[in-house]
């Protein structure tokens, strides 16, 4: 979405606030996944056939550290471990993640401002019937086969410098077609966020196209967390902190049912269809 | 010389005490070079043609880490990254060196015992023309083109357990053919090796073989130094330190000049020249 965006308005238009709260330490390592793939796409980086990690990837540390007993169920490839040697060195130093992101970024040659919701240290846990477990362990490790209970994202957030004057200074503000409880949910846990958003008009992206999410586990944990597997069951958990919400063409029998329902073509699996889609996006948005 | 003797002698009948004085922390990584090349010449890991790193290598982390900014002068291999990844994390955690070596040697299927000199912190830096500079930016940084005046080993560094055990208890004391002032040096620098060694008949091969190293700098670093550029200035070096010293057939004529002096074939730059070789000494040893 938020390459989408960019192709449509421009990158120096846009500014991405992205969850922290599935971040993880693996080898001394520290991970923020959704970063980079955020940084990897608009790098055009991005293995987009997996959605996550670098295209033409080479996995030799992993053979090394597998053969020496290292943890290897996080699968890092060795462009990416470049990268997160970067990252962690600079975090060690004291440079704040939003510092080094944007110091990444700019190397990385995307245009637009790529701020991590916060540099405070925040996760994301699940409660499952499987007992409680970290992000990362849950969905990558467990293969997000534990049902959720519930979602606790911990830890005192302070929005990280840029993130509400971005939120207060944007023509639109946009919630990404991401899952509302894992993707969305920390960064509307973080002080302050859901304060400037409800001072402004906020759309969101519908993640749920005809009852199944694009990608990952979030048609089994709208079921699972009381709310109905569509487009409306996301626009319920959001209720009165959105104004408006697009759905899909494939959905557009359900926008009567769901207040401040727009439709415009959402689905950008294919990044040839991304700049139309955030051209249609941001028309619908007026 | 330790894969010859191991060779030679069966793995399991050798321990050999390595140099930590050229360890260092790059991009967060504790890399200890040293340690490394035994590792990898043990495991048939080793680049053996550069002497260095591991074979068949790949480079995709540094590449990326270049784009990023980060330290490059060090070469960094993806598989050596995945070694260091998982040693960082162990010394982070609290596990000795001493300990985490053993770990990485077994899982390497290398059988014989591998100690650091020290798990102390224990670091080389040479006083040069061009002012201090710590052992690997002198050494690799700046290809050892700067003229040495002196060599400093700084660190109070106890012996890694097993150290003054292995000196005690071994049949024959063998120092091995490297840079007595930046390799051997720093080993006989920590607490009680000296002690130890004078209570034994200790032999020393010679790195110098027709007047120049087979690897590195320490033909120069002799004469700098206010020794002789032969085996014979690495004799004077260690003196009385030892009883035998083993010089290359090459260098027979110098034997008569040389206390203790014994001749052996010792170049063993070829993998396949090894076991011989290490025959070779064990024989004149006695």
């Amino acid at each position: 979405m938020v390459d989408s965006l960019a192709r449509a308005a421009g990158p120096e238009a846009v500014t991405a606030v992205v969850n922290v709260g599935d971040d993880l330490e693996l080898l001394g390592l520290r991970i923020s996944p959704d970063i980079d793939t955020v940084l990897y796409s608009l790098a055009r980086l991005l293995d987009e056939e997996r959605g996550w990690g670098v295209r033409d990837e080479t996995y030799s540390a992993r053979a090394i550290t597998e053969r020496l007993g290292g943890e290897t169920w996080f699968t890092l490839g060795d462009r990416d471990i470049g990268l997160h040697l970067v990252r962690t060195e600079a975090l060690h130093r004291g440079e704040p993640l939003s510092a080094v992101t944007r110091r990444l970024a700019r190397a990385l040659g995307v245009g637009l401002e790529l701020l991590p919701a916060t540099d405070d240290e925040q996760r994301t846990f699940l409660r499952t019937d499987a007992g409680e477990l970290d992000f990362q362990t849950w969905f990558v490790r467990r293969h997000h086969a534990d049902r959720v209970l519930a979602v606790d994202v911990r830890g005192e957030a302070r929005p990280a410098p840029g993130v509400l004057e971005a939120i207060r200074g944007a023509e639109h503000v946009v919630i990404a077609p991401s899952n509302p409880f894992v993707s969305i949910g920390p960064i509307l846990a973080v002080e302050g966020v859901r304060d400037a958003l409800a001072e402004r008009r906020v759309a969101a992206v519908s993640p749920i196209v005809g009852g199944e999410a694009i990608r990952g586990p979030l048609g089994e944990m709208l079921e699972a967390l009381g709310f109905e597997r569509s487009a409306k069951g996301v626009a319920d958990h959001y209720g009165r902190l959105i104004d408006v919400f697009v759905v899909d063409e494939t959905d557009a029998d359900l926008a009567p049912a769901i207040p401040g329902a727009v439709v415009a073509p959402t689905v950008m699996v294919d990044p040839g269809r991304r700049e139309e889609v955030g051209r249609a996006v941001l028309e619908v948005l007026g």
